[in-house]
């Protein structure tokens, strides 16, 4: 984990923070761990293959970048961490889900993810698509759970399924689904990174807000609006310069994929300098972004550089 | 839709209804009908082919056996129409999407429902998985949007999550994968069938009640409860049953799959004159257990008498 995120905690431009980043990340990371092994059923409940495949999909790995949005984004409306680390499972579940889905023989016939099998490798096909579907269900029924008030609730709810849904991240899947083979235009690479990726990224920053304990005030909304469109299109920008120059040690899943599928990329686009640059770029942007925000905004902060300068 | 529940309405042991089953029935389906068309997104909206086969999934077929029950259980507790068009809408697509999955080639490779060509042999495999991802994902962000309050969103959240989860429908379909060729106890074939198909005819009922403006009261609960598992049980007994006496015309889908795949069945088990007395005693056992809610429980009444005749 720490590797991942090989970052400076005292960034040159960044404000002061709350808590260390030395501490406050290993914790949040602890703290997610902990909570999706509570939120996912035992894995000694029946059906237990489908329980073991679905702690398999999502625990014990990950950059877990949308917790950490998501509880980064709480730390400005006072929300309680134990909210927090209700809504940080229910994304990276269904994070975990679309990749099982992803990673299926008639989708990405990927082997590899988080240097493991992937979960039809060792489940079998039929039963990944189930573990998919599973933690689908599972994430909405974290919802449902957490302890926070009923509207809470359907804020975090509303945020999810439209993120989740085919005008968010399946959405954007079925786009790149069409794409293969064809040239895209950079607007329409960027359409379908906002919803493939972008969408969920969106919704651990706004799910965290929803998450104190009251409505999100229209300042902070905008501000968590500019933050997430530049982190989150940094994100797709590092994603593709990786699959270019990275190992599969490092990356913990097949590199080159990419450009083997003739998937569209931003550095078959811009080429790998440009492509770097404008990493940079909108890292700027999104601490930019935050600089109304203050000293709380922090983690958030340094999450973005994290995106930016990350090796997997 | 008339062929396939042909029931009187004039049940000889039935109560009172409050409105015919001659005009109720039609006039639900057609209320299902539009509240699905504008829960789902337009076709028209990108990416469309994914948004097609969403509509083609759902729209223009099946039973509406889930809108009906809650509707049917949503007149026990005065529940507004529009609010239970919102959760019969959501309930129907969490069913639609576990056909959609359940079709495809790794699953049971069906190739006929509803006398249509499947998802995936229409859109190709990779559609139909974000077909099903999709239709799951908009039935929470209908839960979202329907005209209830926020304890009443949340209520039927957790009914139709923990029905769809691994823990409901899900664990069903992975207990009926491992199951193939196995020879199942009845005690184990009844507890496959309870999740696989029984949860969400369940969470149909209670969500009903869920529409209602005040808690569901803990002696409405139990009557449905025991209603619930009777109904359930029927529908698969019968399910079982037509798959051995029916054709593909009147099915809508391909007969005789069960036994082909060595699947475990209740007529495989029990023999098909004992199967159809489980169903009558099943079918006699739900309608006893809405004798203390009195007149305005016709309409469920009603539906435990489609379930065991009908003939698709």
């Amino acid at each position: 984990m720490s590797e991942a995120f090989q970052v400076r905690a005292d960034s040159p431009d960044g404000p002061a923070m709350t808590e260390p980043l030395e501490t406050w990340m290993p914790r949040i990371l602890q703290r997610t761990e902990q909570a999706l092994d509570r939120y996912l059923p035992p894995k000694d409940m029946e059906p237990t293959v489908l329980h073991d495949g679905m702690r398999y999909a999502t625990l014990g790995g990950g950059k877990r970048l949308r917790a950490l949005l998501c509880h980064a984004a709480g730390e400005l409306v006072d929300a309680e961490e134990a909210v927090l680390d209700g809504a940080a499972s229910a994304v990276e579940m269904i994070h975990a889900y679309s990749l099982v889905h992803d990673d299926l023989p008639a989708m990405d016939n990927d082997l590899l993810r988080r240097g493991q099998p992937t979960v039809h490798v060792r489940y079998g096909e039929a039963m990944a698509i189930l573990v998919g579907d599973g933690l689908q269900a599972q994430a909405f029924a974290a919802i449902s759970e957490l302890p926070a008030s009923p509207s809470q609730k359907v804020a975090l709810l509303k945020e999810l399924a439209s993120a989740s849904s085919s005008l968010g991240m399946v959405g954007g899947q079925a786009i790149d689904l069409a794409s293969v083979g064809h040239v895209l235009t950079r607007d329409q690479l960027e359409q379908m990174h906002r919803l493939k990726t972008g969408a969920l990224l969106r919704a651990s920053i706004f799910m965290g807000a929803h998450c104190g304990p009251a409505p999100v005030p229209a300042s902070l909304h905008a501000a968590l609006d500019d933050y997430q469109r530049a982190v989150g299109l940094a994100f797709q920008v590092v994603d593709d310069i990786l699959d270019v120059t990275s190992d599969a040690a490092t990356l913990g899943k097949t590199p080159g994929k990419d450009a083997q599928d003739n998937k569209p990329t931003y550095v078959a686009l811009l080429g790998l300098d440009a492509s770097r640059a404008l990493a940079e770029e909108l890292g700027k942007r999104a601490r930019a972004a935050l600089a109304p925000l203050g000293p709380r905004a922090g983690h958030l902060h340094d999450l973005a550089d994290m995106v930016v300068h990350r090796i997997r």
